[in-house]
């Protein structure tokens, strides 16, 4: 592997990529909004660039094998804001892929891809999609953005749907959390797999609890080490009765099924902020 | 019924609904980008809107009990193409209903969201999307988008994926016909049909060749009576052995499952022409 | 056939089978609460049994080849009302059944054994219980209990889940409808067939909107031949919006889906009575 | 959680029950129809019930935020014999739940709901009910009562179909053993799960041989820690060839599949015996 | 088409089909084991070959478009008998097809492939193979060729899996007949279709009682138009109690899956005999 | 187990299994085409045969309980060298085994039975056949016949699918390894498990990558130890980007996916090379 662009890389789950990836390749480009990212590690360089400028993303990906694909703006907003990052430059990444013959883009989707669906359907990676918010649906139109890449233009993708990447802090991440070594863990199957056209997987930590199927993308070989039941004693005895009627409590969204659409009023509980935009 | 909104009501498709239309409620609005239609039904209105103006959106669903959707750029295109009148008109359009407390959208999705899929898989209405084209791509999202309104604010909705609603004249219409008296026939059970909270139906006359099942759709009560077959003799006798590895002849999606990205090359065989954009 | 037992004969659906019967067989022997059932068709007697009382269900049933079991109380009602005919009463009919090696029971099973299903699945005859009162409760113990005495008594069953057998005077009924036509048709596939081990079957008759699917009992060789469709432009065009939050209209159950446990109010409205208790 | 009933308490399972909820609730209530269960662990009081008299069950409930039912006839007996504990007694079991507001039942189902399938197919918990005996026959009804009291009355309930919870001694126990501890793990997340709705889970250990899937009860948190594979070698040494026609080898319900209905016979095998009436 | 070859020509079926196929196509070289057919249609000429020889097969082959396999030898038999026309026979055809550039192979494959899956699992075209018969066997073997052949070296095959072309005599032929109108359609969909790639389909006509599905290989618009149900009356009227733990009464697979290995005992019942060897 | 017949025994994974298999029973024949096979364990015999002659077959299972066979022609090659020791021997090994009221078979068959099935289906033991050369279709020959002789004759058997049971040298066998260890395994439970009909089961190990469904076959308890992870890091490094379009490497088949029909070109490769002939 010569060269890979991170982008998100000021993000919060970027932040933990640049490391690792700084190892898997010969070159690794970090990209986001900021003006930089701080010291930078062994064969990394940052590029400032925004998602929603076709031109500087595609010079970005030149000479690129693959992209890791973590910038977005990371909670749910109105449309107009999602529209720009997530929509219009999710289109950016995949056309600049194609036209610079980059093998592969392994993206960070997300559960709220498929935020509706009960808990107790234990769904697998071909459910039909059935966003939670507005941040939901366009990982939804990314996923479906990279299929088609894949079946028109011959670009790979892994879609990795991350549930929960943060502290265990309530019920729910029992089952949803995905812990930061098993993040890097399944980032590197992504890259590593000789080949994966279009592939869906659920990225989670090895839980008791867990809410979801990947057995379909069993040939990636990711199996998670981390197992979020250590914390269930402490969370579950400060768990009240909850309601049923919630969707928080019964989809696999949890808060983002609840939450009012366009406007998630979670910013400050910082569960998904891969990349804020300043 | 008292009032009904029909977008697109200067494209093709549309064009055929607006006599029926007018007949199922007291107030039928149509509307497209064109300064007009031509002589108007009993019970007929026309106001121009632009898909991608939410203002002028959300002021012709006032009042409105239904929305009929066909507005759309007709054809594949440039993303930058659908974006506007497929992608932001789908939110205008949604977000109006659900400001406008609209009860249902009945939107012609369309075949392409999932064209990439083998006609021998004989899918079901829950199949994963696959799509074949940016057209078929921002069927995806307005799908996604219809599922989100129901989950969130209420808005029904019944997406019709129309498979190819034109004169047959080809091997693969044999099975994709949807006759016009058939597409009536499906607008009027969206309509009709008490509940329907998000439901996808195909939208294909009751050919002996029919490539999808609309099992799952069951209670719209939708029965096409025409058949294709009719057409299948001469038709055969005139088509060479086909590419079996030529996507056009093994998917569903057709000619967009083997078009250019972006250009489909087919404006002028007028196969899929909702709305044309003057 | 040497000899039918129709139970419930008294009853509403029973009535009608009384005739039919008594063509299929040398000897028709029908049996309810009521002191008679009024005329006799030719080949017919009437015997007054209380399903209740092993003993004299015992006597029944000697020497018959099927049994045809539609006695029941054929409304919701309190546990303690069901208890006896429909529970005790089921258990009765099979053990007598046993015992005196009757070769087949058709029962008359319900809609409501799996009444808390969404009318959008399609159910088919294999999907699990969900019962939505008391009688259908009484329902999938018979159900199972026929289950039971095939695998260990080799007594043979088919369960005819009666969707509504009444006049079509709402939504749901366009869906739900089974004609006397096509009771009557089904009732006798269900004695003709050569062998049936343990099958269940949607009673329905052949409507548009059909919200079950029986393509596993196929080799009953049940086509019913009615269609409520017939009626659906009367009855919608009185039917308001329906609530989607409420049970009655989005499960196969129909109003028994909404109805307080163990109380239906529905007495008057006559949807099923079988066999009332004087 | 501050009170909990147990039923079934002087039975076998029971008694192993006690200690552990006594740790789980600030008051267990164990009862049975034993005079006494002895020495009392800290927080346990005793009461005596009669599971087919509503009153005292009633009563008993009153104030209790679960209840934790092992109290049956714990074997294969007449219909007459199962017909009160079993299900007249599960009936009182949920409307006293429901009449004091409990919030959730947490069932000791049994294998023997879905018995006479083939330990080759691997059913999950959606398999059609398929008893192997009137005592399997009751668990069908109670687990169906319990899915009706959550859709009516919202009372959850989780069934645990519990495969064989006794000493590893035949070749089919390598399959469906429960070990005691697992038993425990297992009732306590039925417990502590924060919502369960109506959720059926298979109770096995982690067998090696395990013949039925669990798979989608996963959001429980339940995974066994014992394996009979450690008794497999001394075991299989001694077991002749099987005798494939024989629905004790070949069903997951294993000698109950192959008894005599209403007369086990095992009773002295001590296979299932959690409450045994004086 | 210019050419088409008809194996088995001299057999029952494949006389039946001589001179549908005789205008399908500019030339029709029918071929069996007899000396010759009697009078030959127009366009059609007849050729003496032996399947178990490859030089003949192969010059057989050559210049034609699609070859229609109904050769082999026709009934259970021991498998010496079956191995020679029934398996190096049907190795020949699909070699010598894929050597002369063949584009299709329309097969007569048989029920008998499956034929010990029950009558009421309503098997698709996708269900695991489940032989009855040597006979059988050799058609599963020769379904994998098909597919083998059309993975690696490009020539398509249908598969039919005739159910029982013959006259109706008994009950199981009420869902299993195959009309001889119906053999014919379905042969020409097999020819018409333009593509097919390895496609299985059953042969059977629209009888009420049909024991299988056919939803998968819908795009070869095979709408069958007789319907045993004519003969219903009558033959049950003639029909015994069955025994149930009979195979022939309950498998797809008729008297074949009761007969002994090697020995059918039915050649007196003329039930197969597509091409019987003198 | 008194009595058990290898074949193959002079083969690459015959000879692994020989010292095992003579340690559970108290007779061990070894047997191939080999003149001798070296030093015999204790309780081990050999005997040379021909799987070609029925009479040498027959005489060697005299007295057996089970049988393992892995004799075979070990490579892809010309249906004529196939069609002798892996097809015909195959009968003969079944037959004889009927004949001499053998239990059991434990057959070595192939993942080539289903090699063109995409690695990304997550197959199940009950997907349909698919086999990739002559070698993977008298696999999925001899499951059939395997089948059959259950049904038919009662002769049980055990067919395992083998991935690659050689050293991992390439990106495909780190999802495909069957380690010796897991071999003898596998063996070993296919042995002990008292009843087995006809059941099919993946011979592989506990890989991360395992492109193959077990869940199945989870009755026999094979619970595979070794993972071909740990050479995965040095083996990706030299992996060059592999060829999407290239079967080798999209197909569970591997290489054989892609061989040229009859000629497989890897003898020197000795991936597969259970039985040379000499």
């Amino acid at each position: 592997m010569k060269k890979i662009i991170l982008t998100g890389a000021a993000g919060r789950l970027g932040s933990y990529l640049r490391e690792p990836l700084s190892k898997l390749a010969d070159v690794l480009v970090s990209t986001d909004l900021a003006e930089n990212v701080g010291n930078l590690y062994e064969g990394e360089s940052y590029v400032r660039a925004d998602l929603t400028n076709f031109d500087e993303i595609k010079a970005l990906l030149k000479g690129a094998d693959m992209v890791v694909h973590f910038g977005a703006y990371g909670d749910e907003a109105s449309f107009e804001t999602i529209l720009g990052p997530n929509i219009i430059g999710a289109y950016n990444i995949w056309e600049a892929a194609a036209q610079n013959g980059v093998r592969r883009v392994v993206y960070a989707s997300s559960i709220h891809a498929v935020g509706m669906h009960s808990k107790m359907d234990f769904i697998g990676t071909d459910a039909p999609h059935r966003p939670d918010t507005f941040y939901g649906l366009a990982k939804c139109f990314s996923e479906d953005l990279a299929s088609l890449y894949w079946d028109k233009r011959g670009v790979e993708s892994v879609c990795m749907r991350i549930l929960s990447c943060a502290q265990v802090t309530n019920a729910r991440a029992l089952g949803t959390w995905l812990s930061y070594d098993d993040l890097i863990h399944l980032v590197e199957q992504c890259i590593s797999t000789p080949t994966t056209k279009f592939t869906v997987v659920y990225g989670v930590s090895n839980n008791d609890r867990v809410p979801v199927d990947n057995a379909k993308a069993s040939y990636l070989g990711y199996r998670p080490k981390d197992n979020a039941e250590q914390f269930a004693k402490e969370i579950l005895a400060e768990t009240p009765p909850l309601d049923h009627s919630d969707p928080e409590h019964m989809c696999v969204g949890g808060p983002f099924a609840s939450v009012e659409l366009g406007n998630s009023g979670l910013a400050t509980m910082n569960i998904i902020n891969d990349t804020k935009k300043s």
